[in-house]
């Protein structure tokens, strides 16, 4: 509706609306998003799925620091896509407000709680000048008085709770293969899998287990555990997703 | 009166008059909620009915998720159209406000007490810099002192009583519906069945009940409640609202 | 003297001078004054009368909702035009003074008292940067010492008292008619005729009682009193202003 | 020296030196005085002289809230020229400035302080950001230690000292007439008929002793006295400045 | 080196670098001072002395309030050239640091501290945003430790020592004349009349007592004391730089 | 994606998002690192290996004072590439972070904690207005409980851990040097050798010791140690990396 | 690989990185450096020698209020290049650094100590916004345990360790000249000629004692010594650098 040059009269400084009601700094930072690599959450009655593609740049980078899943508390753990740095903020807060949580009310903080401390810490960033949004999308996952749960944040500050979701580079193309293929009764493996084969849509190679990250928190431990390389693998080959000749590591 | 070359010079950064004593940044933060989804007020003599419109964009969002309606206190409800995360903070602030009165006066918050608290705090955002707007539209339902109460607050902070009120996407075709058919004398019943027909001339397709939130305060207990899909089901049947062949859920 | 193109260029961001010493950003918050509905003021020996024009957007509108007329303290009461949140914001003001006056002193404020706080923190943000001027203007009108007063307060922060004005839409036009017709010796019967003919000037349409507000603050009582619809149907029937068909309520 | 798109370039936002050294947003202040309506003050041994135009934009204002002349301490008092909101700033800053004096010191406040308290707060508007400068002149005049002072202030902050001078539309003919007709040795009686006749070179119509208003603080009382209608009538008639048909009031 | 569009680019807002290293704020705040009018300071073995330009714009103007030369304190004075409200502030701060060193330290300030004390607020304004520069410079001159000390200070806060000096308008000629005929070794008379034959370079009509201020500082007294008419008649009288038909006054 | 000037429109002032979602001024201060000179790190299971060029702009600047290498604590080195006068203020960051450390826990501070510190300071000057990036990129090296471990901050405060790296000018020739030639198993010798290599990649002439700075953190001392130019000269004999015509110290 | 319309964009306001990672404000603050009278300094085994050009804009100038040579301890000197008022800030925080010091540990603040604490406060002023950087460079030259030291600090704020340097006006001939002779074993009579020679380089006339400053910190007495005119002249003479007929004073 509005032209290019329209347009570019409404994006700069601070978060303001455009004539039509859009706020175009925020809808940059879903861009920012958009460019950052998949990242995967599925939801299961056994527990929650969190998968990431988090490829080198470089073979001698090492693995751990490109590390895209991180526990947010031992029940819950957290995937991004996007800017970073700016997520490291995000999980950082996160963390702190599970900590807070724990000190204050003797208790391990709830999913939803979590999610919407940090999403009125994102929507702050949208509305008060000084300041940019957050560049990220945040996959929170995790257990809540035995119930497995799964949250988005988006930059404008909105939660949504999900059975299963993408965010990141290619997320229409898995959102409709988890649409496709996703089942409320699947058990965790059958999350895994449903992860995996989702990630692979969105990348043109073949995935490694060397270049995916998998973590779940199931409802009987209630505990975030991060999957090894054989792990992962052996998912992997039980589906095929992965290939024969490795060149580059 | 004024070009469109005109208008871009008063619309950026603060929000400031135009020479025709508009304020650009609040009009288009009132396209911000034309743009959301559409809510619903209806007051009746026994109470207060609100729907919403909460269609999912994908089948595996958790509805719960994309409610619109919320429980501002045990007597008051609010619908909200416009930016999710804005409306999540003008919530948040209803609440708090709520909590606050009874803390200080051993009382449940009145209505319009409520609403215009919660106008008030709108309205700064539009005067003082540094910040945008709010880019929502609240429908503040309750019932005080044993009357149903039904507000409307909009981006400029500007609080209406409605008997009956429709806010987002299509709201000029709801209130011509809602003029047309509203009555007076109409029981809660006959409020939600109105609710419900006012949303279906907003969307081009049938309405559903797992796609519409409906809750009511009524006069005699005082209590807000969200009615469960098959209420809202059983509503749609006697109006023939809804269709038989539901194939995305 | 100034062509448009010159106009523009002093007329953002903070309210700063031009160079025909002119201040834009108050200017067209007059012209938001312009734009709101009229509202009249009449200052008789008996009394002051408030009147302002409350017709619908929509009749499920609530009549107390879009009253214009408030109540500011016992003996005054306050009637706006332009930007209704604005107004509220100078009223909830002027209520907070007329309260600490009471506390700080134990008398009710005077009437040039009230309006010089309100003026002086009107024009306040006309100087100090930060946020916009307020786009309305207020007649406050009261007893005090036994004498009726009546007052307008404008955008740049100026107070007037007046013995008759209008402020709003048409305001031109009610001037004439008030300037004509107004007598100093006239009762408060004579004064609310006046007003609501008045009125009338500035209105295509007749004027019905559900579509007008009044009120009084007579020199006996010294209280703020908002006359009923029968009573202003009354009025209206003896001067014919109103119409036998109101096909709209 | 600069023609009109270089000046463009230097008087917008704060207060800025343009190229050749000047303060625009003063010098537009400065025209904000200019487009006052006219104020004189006369020194005579006697005592000074105020005198200001007060005419009305409609015969409905009441006469004494267009009063252009202020008593700011029992010995001083304040005519203005200019944005009158911000006159009401100035006048209110001195008055708590003579208030403060008297607490402070037990003894009245000095003319001249005064005038310089006044100035320096001016100043600080034209130097430091984020406000802009004071749209008003001041003429300050009053008795100290028995003599008759009279100073302005203008919108830069400086304050000067006169014999006799005008503020205002129409200064320049006024000073012209002010500077051939002042004579030392006048008395007060003389200072009111010259600060008259003054005032009449500014208006094109004849002045009215409604429209007008005349104060003086005599070196023998050293009190503040505005002249009522009776009294400024005879000078007007001593001196055939008035006209005998008056039609407006 | 630039041209004139560069330089447009670097003087407006806070004062930032141009590309060539200049400060055009500090350099227009410079022509601020070439803009005032002249004022001279000559140093002599037995004191400093002071000169000032002080005609008249009105013959009605009291000559005290255009007094350009100040006592800073009893041993200290300040003449100023440029913006007369920003020399006012710095000679205020002037006199209070003064005030804060004799209570501090028991003692007088010396010339070249308070000098130093003002040229660091001067510099302050040219660094921090917020404020403009000062658009004045000032010649601080008096005696410290029975030595004789003659300052000027320049809108960039740069401090300088001279045996004589001028600022304002016709600094270079003035200069000119100083540097042929400045003596060293000459008494406080030959100084006062240097200092009268410069200013008279300085302007185009012969110069009058009552348009002058003189000031000295002996180091014998080390008291500030200004001349009156009737003295400086008799320098000028000496040195023929007068007219026999003085018209104006 | 973005021709020039699009892109042009949202890098200024402060770092707000472009329409693809980028950070400009952050990528602009990749630019300034990648303007800096060379400096380069390698892991080995005995130690870390920091290397940097440090040619001089003149033979007669101290060579200890264009020292890229800093002792960060005992066990930890930086290097830094990109402006000088940002990298100190980071490293002292850095070294206050340590200091901190070990006063509350009473050990030292591990690496990976250290550079968390390090990208969280430096990411909030990416989001927060009022200030620009760091235009730095860090190589921290270090031992943290017997392992060596290597990481590098860029300006969007993103941390990344490495085996061997290179950042400043010339980077990707270098990154593509040690991809080739490193391997995993090689000692501190030969760690020491492959950065000397990798460092020539980068330079057109011959690097001499004088130019060139070592360091190493070994796994058995856990020391900070920088090599003096005599060591520095074997390694470059062994490798044939010198050249025997010095000319110009 | 910028043209010159992209640099103008760039390098406005507070500070900020270009496309290509440079900071604009920084490199123009250095061409103020650039426009600044030349400054020397030289290490010798025997002490450091600081020489400054300071010829006068007149001979009225006080020749101490042009010195360009300060000492900020009294084993501490620092000569600058640039703009002389925020040279007089930058001596004065490192006089009260150097002062801390000896307050707070007792002993002499260390010469690279006090480059740093001046150097991190230059880069505070180029990294936050709301100042400019400061317009200057300084040479800080000083004895520290026995050993001479000799630093440069620039805009950006980057210390700089020298044998002997030379900044402002002329300064790539003086460096020339400088590293071509300058020999590490001179001694401070040595120093003190190559100082004056090379000063010579960067006038087109003559150099002459009055004109020039010269200080020593010498090694033995670790203290800050300035030389007078009749010192400055020997040396002059000894290499034929001055000339007979000196006409301008």
């Amino acid at each position: 509706m509005q032209g290019q040059s329209q347009q570019q009269a409404y994006d700069r400084g601070i978060t303001i609306f455009s004539p039509d009601g859009r706020l175009y700094q925020v809808e940059y930072a879903r861009e920012a998003v958009k460019r950052g690599t998949a990242s995967i959450g599925v939801r299961t009655p056994d527990g929650v799925v969190l998968a990431v593609d988090k490829r080198f740049r470089s073979p001698l980078e090492e693995r751990s620091s490109v590390e895209k899943i991180h526990k947010a508390d031992d029940h819950i753990g957290i995937a991004s896509a996007g800017h970073v740095a700016d997520a490291r903020q995000l999980i950082d807060f996160a963390r702190r407000q599970a900590q807070v949580n724990q000190l204050r009310y003797g208790e391990p903080i709830g999913v939803e709680t979590l999610t919407k401390d940090v999403t009125d810490h994102i929507q702050q960033y949208t509305q008060v000048g000084g300041a940019r949004p957050f560049g990220v999308a945040l996959i929170i996952g995790g257990v809540e008085d035995g119930e497995p749960r799964l949250y988005e944040t988006d930059p404008s500050g909105t939660p949504t709770e999900w059975q299963a979701l993408a965010v990141g580079s290619g997320r229409s193309e898995m959102l409709d293969h988890l649409e496709e293929n996703y089942r409320e009764e699947m058990d965790l493996d059958g999350g895994i899998g449903l992860a995996l084969e989702t990630l692979a849509t969105a990348t043109d190679d073949a995935i490694e287990a060397s270049g995916t990250g998998v973590a779940t928190i199931d409802v009987e431990t209630e505990r975030f555990r991060q999957l090894d390389d054989d792990e992962i693998e052996s998912y992997l080959d039980e589906q095929d997703l992965d290939v024969d000749e490795s060149d580059d590591e």
